[in-house]
């Protein structure tokens, strides 16, 4: 099979996983705010097992031979490292505190790795209903429309993306909000939504012009956006 | 006609001009990113103005002898005192940079007070589709379910919502980001969403625990989304 027709094949993949795992958390991002015998933290810690392994099963099956890592694997089983063999880079539910509160900023995340060269992505809002998708060299999608980055150069007119984090402690609360504060001074205003993939996926369809985020989760919350941004024309950048 | 009958009828008005002016917006929404010839913020402003002129006459039409204050036509003519009167308090686009970026938070805001008492609010989300309705005594509501607030008591897992706003002076920054660097010990997280009015109905359905905003626009933020939250079970404050 020639290499783009594999890739169109990953990507249809990894649309079917995300589409059924998509079911999982409609339902249950639906459900949260009547849980009552059990807690959301459990009803979160469900979903996102249940998605995971959903998506690890449906994907092993077509693709025994890859790789893969996922944010729930990891936690449980301690880091992969990352190979030049084609990996799976799964978050099953970006935005779980979203999901909790059923803020309607959720999705998953999924991004396939050839040579450690992130090659598919696919994120998710099943809410929304918003499916972004991008393979390398073939541009950026959502819902099967081509998308690109703003193109709009005028730092004060661009809309930045940005999260709280979770760290709490006071030097790191000190220095993101002095880093928010310099950077209101120059541009139109500031989102935060509450989730990284699809932070990156506003900025591949030029809803924002920049995101950036410290000490973010892990490889997941980005393997399957950064593809989709870069395919849309923006820069992913990693100091 | 009874007081009751009465209140559903300025419901049942308020919700159609919404939705006249919600295609619009809908219209201009996905129209923005392509706008070359004549700008983005001459089409906000055509928006702006094309969507409150629909809503007033709609309801003039029904109500003639009823006030009207919008954003729009302050801005034009001067403040306009709010009287005992049934007043109709209009945003005919809340979110305008939103609008502008093409981030799906948008709404229209319509809120009535009846001796001065926010009596009835519609907020209406084009993009999303999510129409919030409230009447004092009877309820809120999305899409004709009932809402209420969250029923959350610890602080540390409560979401909160606030905006950047749009004066930039140093003063005003850094007592504004020193106030989310406090509350960013103390709750769970921070959304910006960039609407006012959908933070309010965000509170009422109980995605939101807590919202607040310093020097916000106007009334015309607040009427529609008060009575929303109110009838949810929530509390609007004015310090």
């Amino acid at each position: 099979m020639a290499a783009n027709d594999l890739l169109s094949d990953y990507l249809a993949a990894a649309v079917e996983a995300a589409q059924k795992a998509g079911e999982v958390i409609r339902k249950g991002f639906y459900q949260t705010k009547h849980v009552e015998h059990k807690g959301q933290v459990d009803l979160v810690t469900e979903t996102d097992k249940a998605c995971e392994d959903l998506i690890f099963n449906h994907l092993k099956q077509l693709y025994p031979a890859h790789k893969f890592i996922g944010e729930e694997t990891t936690a449980a089983c301690g880091t992969s490292e990352l190979t030049d063999e084609p990996t799976w880079i799964v978050d099953p539910l970006d935005g779980t505190t979203n999901f909790v509160h059923g803020f309607p900023f959720v999705c998953i995340s999924i991004g396939l790795t050839i040579g450690k060269v992130p090659t598919v992505g696919v994120v998710y809002n099943p809410i929304m209903e918003e499916l972004f998708t991008g393979v390398q060299g073939k541009g950026a999608y959502l819902n099967g429309k081509p998308i690109k980055v703003s193109s709009q150069s005028e730092l004060v007119k661009c809309l930045l993306a940005t999260e709280a984090g979770t760290k709490r402690d006071k030097p790191t609360l000190d220095a993101s909000t002095e880093r928010i504060k310099s950077l209101l001074f120059k541009v139109r205003s500031v989102r935060m939504s509450g989730s990284c993939a699809l932070n990156l996926c506003g900025v591949a369809c030029g809803r924002l012009e920049l995101f950036y985020e410290t000490g973010f989760g892990g490889p997941w919350d980005v393997a399957g956006g950064a593809v989709i941004v870069k395919e849309a024309g923006g820069l992913v950048y990693d100091p």
